[in-house]
């Protein structure tokens, strides 16, 4: 299996069936994304008009196009799906990228057409992603499927598996234009009249260049094949799985949206439970958790050490770590008495870091990265979070210190949130982000995403 | 009570003791600050050096000054203070309000200091605010007793009082760069030798300037009274509280605030439970409720619409909405049927309502808006979430719509969120604010702050 799906995510030729010279249709998106990432494959365009576009050849028909080509997007309407999946396995075309809505998920009529595209790609000896899938993204490969305009995506170690298109359109342009961080691969399972998420996950398991799995699903296929397969996969890298339609209200939903049946739902819910996958509930997660895992790594443990400039965040986010079963253990002692050389004589220094007052002492870098150093070198401690305060008046400090105290700790991640002003908090994280710190906006989501971490820690080492 | 508080929130004349010509001292910044608002009341400077400050006489001591001036804000150190306080009652001085700390939130010497206080208010006639706080703010008044240096503040309809100085300081500077909201009244209580919550929750009670009030509290002084007091207040206005110290660990970390015991651990909770109040956990919640109260109303209940652009959220956000206690109800059939005339035939309207058929078919401004206008007449239907894909591929509507249909529901709230180009959503969140609709970054924090608000209508109405 694995060695078919390399031709999805590593063509080294790929033919769009239903190329367009009008800009702004999915034909016509495909071909500019496949340049814009810079895709080094031959490229073949299929359209009955045949003639050129944007200099290249058009063939007209799918029986014109050579043999052996690896990988074809399908860009055409349902109804003609079925007689090109034939055509293009005829051909030899090994994996193709079925665009289309309107199977299924829409009507009676949409669910006799999924059922002759079925035996469609049984006769054809291909694979097939999709139906209803925005395509699929490849950032080593330079490769992508997606009709939605992209652009050029950051290389990272993040990989996606969804049940929406969402992650190669829409979502991934919000992840490119609001977070920091990199993918690897990213995959619209639509459909699903043959390939599943276990097949995806087995493949990224292997994958050199996927270090984290995100997946998003709204239905799982074979619960018995993916226990199997997730369990084997969260072993050697972090698994995290958003189940939509967890509740019936939403199964309901889910219906509409790409035709999940919710009947399997307890199967599923204890096919998840032993997996070793950890399990979210929340949307943004598959952002937030993403940018904690590209550049750094995942913590040892739940223990956190955080730098506070005010005190009422002492509290309020140590009643959080404990609702959130992250505990904010006492430091060593000699943690403590590094810490507290620069601060003033009346606070005493422990964990959580009252770091104010050293900061009005010996300026912000000196305060916070040599408490940043002490708590990172402290044995009880698995991460750290560190608050800044940043507004013109009491001064905004270079944020190197941040990156070079971070690196010489490569095991315990570090990430940072604000409270303060503003247009200081955005270009801190502007800047901290693409160097490797993640920023978090609210002041509590560093906390939650350490709380999920280290219960994927848990998991994979199977407690 | 309510008489005396007059003097701190509409003083008429108010003195600085220890006003600075030093910028940035806070002497200095306590005058800038209340010039700076519009302050139209006398202020009086006093320092022992005497002479001129910005072309305003000097007071050499308080016993120079005239008599019967409504407040003074006093910004010597903390050993001053008690001989100040009765100084200042000598010449019938009504409010005073104390920024030292360096009391019994310190050390052994800070808590016979505060015990000296103690004994300095009660034969000084006078009521006393903090020590240990940033101040207060009081924008109908134009005033502020703050020195973090706050520039003009909005006038808005939510009031705060807090156990941490950060919201008349860094968390209101926060508020006012990162939010687009108004304040009516702001107080940090700081140690409460004297002026407490009950004291402030009464008189905001009873003030016409306040709309909502949010606490954050590290401790209650009269449990008994605090019931009282806040089951009156709480039927005629919202009121939330962030009870910092909630867990044992809070608890200890309080203590090195604030100096708050956590003693009445048992008895506290029991208050609270019973006084109406609705209890909060985030530090953001104070950021993200007031924001949808200042110029939306409290919901009716807990039964949204949300209109959505993508399958996936009316499926991940109808399960959000089930572990919060916010319903997803049917609507009305009319509803159904005016949202089925804009939408492709193959789409079924409903609630959620997905939304990007019609987009593609009658454009942005007829789909959202008719949509938007149809589930808020819907009589099933409290509040509306509305998710905007913005990306310059799909266009960019002009948001002038949401406004104007939001303001013909004006006991019906309308949030915003979205999903797309974050530069589309910054801006859009730019104008929608200022203009009455509450935008979130977050795709599930609108759905948290239903949440919260119709559990605060429920307490509201004794359930």
């Amino acid at each position: 299996m694995a060695d078919v799906l390399k031709y999805f995510f590593a063509p080294k030729s790929v033919c769009v069936i239903g190329a367009s010279a009008t800009a702004g249709k999915p034909g016509n998106v495909v071909i500019k994304n496949i340049w814009d990432l810079g895709f080094d494959g031959k490229v073949y365009l299929v359209n009955p008009r045949g003639g050129q576009i944007e200099g290249y050849k058009v063939y007209k028909s799918v029986e014109e196009l050579p043999e052996n080509i690896d990988q074809a997007v399908v860009t055409l309407p349902a109804s003609l799906a079925p007689e090109t999946v034939r055509a293009l396995g005829k051909k030899g075309v090994k994996a193709i990228v079925l665009a289309a809505s309107g199977f299924s998920e829409v009507d009676q009529v949409g669910e006799d057409l999924q059922y002759e595209l079925i035996e469609a790609v049984k006769v054809s000896g291909a694979r097939v992603l999709g139906p209803n899938t925005t395509g699929h993204v490849s950032v080593p490969s330079k490769y992508t499927s997606s009709f939605f305009p992209l652009g050029k995506i950051p290389r990272g170690s993040v990989s996606y598996i969804t049940q929406t298109g969402n992650f190669c359109g829409i979502s991934l342009r919000h992840i490119m234009s609001a977070e920091n961080y990199g993918i690897a691969r990213s995959c619209g399972l639509g459909n699903k009249v043959d390939i599943d998420e276990c097949d995806l996950l087995e493949f990224l398991g292997r994958d050199k260049e996927t270090k984290s799995i995100f997946l998003y699903l709204e239905s799982i296929k074979n619960p018995k094949r993916f226990l199997r397969v997730a369990r084997r996969v969260s072993s050697q890298k972090p698994v995290f799985l958003l189940k939509g339609g967890a509740s019936d209200a939403g199964a309901a939903a889910a219906v509409a949206h790409t035709g999940s049946l919710a009947a399997d739902g307890r199967v599923v819910d204890g096919a998840i439970d032993q997996s070793g996958v950890t399990r979210l509930n929340k949307y943004s997660h598959l952002f937030q958790l993403a940018k904690a895992l590209d550049k750094q790594s995942l913590p040892r443990g739940n223990r956190v050490s955080f730098l506070s400039p005010s005190g009422a965040f002492t509290v309020c986010l140590t009643d959080i770590c404990r609702s959130l079963d992250v505990e904010v253990p006492r430091l060593e002692e000699r943690t403590t008495k590094r810490l507290q050389k620069y601060a003033p004589p009346f606070i005493r220094m422990r964990n959580p870091v009252d770091i104010f007052g050293s900061v009005g002492l010996v300026g912000y870098e000196k305060a916070y990265g040599d408490a940043l150093d002490a708590v990172l070198s402290d044995r009880n401690i698995d991460a750290a979070v560190v608050i800044m305060m940043l507004t013109s008046e009491t001064g905004i400090p270079k944020m190197d210190f941040l990156v070079d105290v971070s690196e010489k700790y490569p095991s315990k991640p570090v990430y940072v949130t604000f409270m303060g002003q503003h247009e200081h908090n955005v270009a801190a994280k502007e800047y901290l982000e693409p160097r490797g710190i993640p920023c978090y906006m609210q002041v509590e989501e560093p906390f939650e995403v350490l709380s999920i971490l280290a219960k994927c820690r848990m998991h994979m080492r199977g407690l």
